[in-house]
């Protein structure tokens, strides 16, 4: 059984060792470990992978001993994932299906390893492609007027179905602080500009309108503040004058597509620690 | 004798036909030919190349026929330039030295076919380098005070030597309106940001702190307002977690050598045409 | 009406002013004009869009006259395709479903303006997406013993829908020159490496044998040569020792996906020519 | 005092918590770790920096302890280097002088950390370079008759000022086995194309010929097959049909500059390994 661990707690001398001793002398051997320190903040994060032979029976054991022996006196926040589990993600979509289509397809390639339960959208339209890929669609529409009901439907889905993380598929809606409560650094969001460059609405418009060389998709968890929240991902592609706004759409439709994809690809592969608002992205 | 053509107009059917025709009939060979039409701005934009057997003789003759036969009648701004010509680029820097290296070693490589009448600092540091490379270096030391005399030694020298144009090749002062009036679209910056994301001072740390995955770097020309002229070129390059601000200094140098060498030799090659604060670059 | 002339002749002085003033006197407006010359074969090549506004009744008429008054004297190749036109395009597939997936998205979503009358593939796993997109899927089966006989099915399905090209999207059979010879330069094949680097069976496998940092996807036409027709495009994508066979081939998907999807839009758009087995790719 | 360890050993459980608590023990703070397995090839790497106090006295303790306790029995190969060690850097040069610069440059600003007792070339083109720097340099012709004599003169060079390692900045000879088996490793390359493809001479000229979208370049150790040694950097820039071989290599010698400079960066910061032909690269 593959057991990774996430950790991060202030700096300090001997962490490595000891904890790298306390997973071999638990039965399990060490197949990845990669390290950080954040000299600002003075906080270490580990990510360690091991692979435990007789892990199935001792498993809470080992958990408790951890906590134990090494969490709390090192004042750790940290977690623990087991190889056999698939999280559960759903899906917030409107009206732009290119990215529904890239994640539904790396779903049902394999290359995704999620259970997705739902899908959730304020719009009709992409109820087909769920259909396709026997997904179940909720139509829950978003007005002015609704907005807190259909939140609530929201989150009774959501429960019900044990989500563990959101992806916003070009969702179209500003998922409120309830929801960003529920899920914090669980809600993956994708925008269509460089950021911190174009946050905000039309951002290819703007982009345009700048005439910039170069325009990008930058995926972030979801945070109070509009388009400001730890980045996972970003990428960027040339552009020219010869190009249209149409043509800034299209071209970025693809990158939005990588980038979101990756970044769903590290959040699932529990490569990515938050921490004062950026992330540490293990490789 | 070649001779580049650059113009801009009203759209309007029938402009590259007429000036085909008009360089055919006064003796040139199109060797070269680039139009875009911005259809926002209704604007009509065409670079081309003309090689000229008997050009020298009738020099005078062509352009004064080209003005009154086509660019009135078409409301054109237009510009000719000639293969014999150098044209005569300023430098302006400070203490960094890695921009001016890369500028002069392509100088004397003969990559870059301008002539250096002469670097001004407003710092003493890099006055070796101009004494390697043979160029007449000027220390104007800028401060609160002198600012305005400054500029004048600066203006006088630029008339005195005929400059075409302007490199700020990281020069760590505002130039001011004056100069801007004197060069306008002549005046080229490399600004260590992926414009329009962090302008203004200290983007390096301002990126760091915003946690972003890819910096970047914009070669601009300059206008009243701060990093926000037409943007010449732009590159980008990965960052992650294990960068420190250092590093993001140091890879940022890289980019902003590259982008700045390109924008100038863009503009050297008169492949640059500046509408509404946006760039139309040829290829 | 929008007519795209595309013209190759051998190099001289006045091609473009006689064409543009043709264009213009047979009623057409210039939208867009774009020029090469191949200096070592002396060839000049050049794409042109013009708007005609009265192009319908007299298409006949402009296209004789071209060929007579123009296309004869500078001894051109040349064609013209008009706007209402959509090329139909034929899709052959194994057993990879991402490239198919990926140009079916597209073209539902109408970013790639074709018609699909089929798809043809030598297994049976992909007809579920075919049916998806309600596009007709014939299983040909291709053995050592049965190849001349499913060649012949591939060429009567394609005559039979006047397929103007064909991509083959993974397909996992070496063409044969008949079908070549049927369609010069209109077959658009994807290669997963960085040709000319690991032609042939297995590139990832290669490419991760050899250790590079950096792998890539090359979509050309089909040639007699295996994976050594012209060039269309082609991207890279870095990689490092973490990454195992596997992760090449999983990154590489993605850099398929693009590479195939961005030379099928160019030859959609009449924006390929090609001589001496390089092509010309205007912007 | 910082301490560097690279250690590589057959793959076997517990090795990292054994070198940890070492390290632990021995007074080292560990301030960076990065392990790698090659499942093909069984094998272990790791780098470690470890901080230590007191080390000054105890070095030659701890290297012999270690050696004893934990390199003898997990069969490793490893070395350790210290924080205040410079490496000295040989350069071999011929004509072209890009390279040469940029690296002067790095040095002579501190970006690149090492001391270069001398530059060798076969031509005498570059001594005025090597003057404006103040590093020796060494006029050693080779011609078809005097490449053992030459060699003799490299290598005594090489042995006088104790050099670490070689860098051939774009030197236009083949260096010979004898010069290879001396510094195995240790002599690094710079190859104007993205190899594997276009090994050997003039691959601009059969990149262009080829007609392919994108050039690259290779930095790599160079072994007694032509240009076929584990490859540390690559990169790669966009070309089109626009370009000619002089366009490629101008671009060219831009992508040169970057991947050999940083390829020279990770070999004297300590991040590469090289096994089974290939490298591994630590972050």
């Amino acid at each position: 059984m593959k057991a990774t661990f996430l950790i991060h707690c202030p700096d300090q001398p001997g962490i490595i060792s000891t904890v790298t001793s306390f997973i071999q002398q638990s039965g399990g051997n060490i197949v990845y470990l990669d390290q950080h320190v954040d000299k600002q903040a003075e906080v270490f994060f580990m990510r360690l992978e091991g692979e435990f032979t007789q892990f199935d029976k001792a498993e809470s054991q080992i958990e408790e001993n951890f906590e134990k022996e090494i969490a709390v006196p090192y004042a750790m926040e940290w977690s623990v994932h087991y190889g056999n589990e698939k999280p559960k993600m759903a899906l917030f979509v409107s009206k732009y299906n290119h990215c529904l289509y890239d994640l539904l397809i790396r779903y049902s390639s394999g290359e995704l390893s999620v259970e997705i339960p739902f899908i959730i959208s304020n719009h009709n339209e992409l109820q087909n492609i769920a259909k396709q890929f026997k997904i179940p669609f909720y139509h829950i529409p978003v007005t002015r007027d609704n907005k807190s009901a259909a939140e609530e439907k929201q989150l009774k889905l959501l429960k019900e179905h044990m989500v563990d993380f959101i992806v916003l598929a070009r969702y179209m809606q500003i998922v409120t602080s309830r929801l960003i409560e529920e899920y914090p650094n669980k809600i993956i969001n994708i925008h269509h500009s460089f950021l911190p460059a174009f946050a905000g609405a039309k951002p290819y418009h703007a982009a345009f309108n700048r005439g910039v060389k170069i325009i990008g998709a930058t995926s972030h968890y979801v945070t109070e503040e509009l388009d400001a929240g730890p980045i996972i991902e970003q990428d960027t592609t040339r552009v020219s004058h010869v190009h249209k706004v149409s043509d800034f759409i299209e071209k970025g439709r693809d990158l939005e597509k990588l980038v979101l994809s990756r970044a769903v690809q590290l959040h699932v592969n529990r490569k990515t620690m938050v921490y004062n608002n950026k992330t540490v992205i293990f490789t």
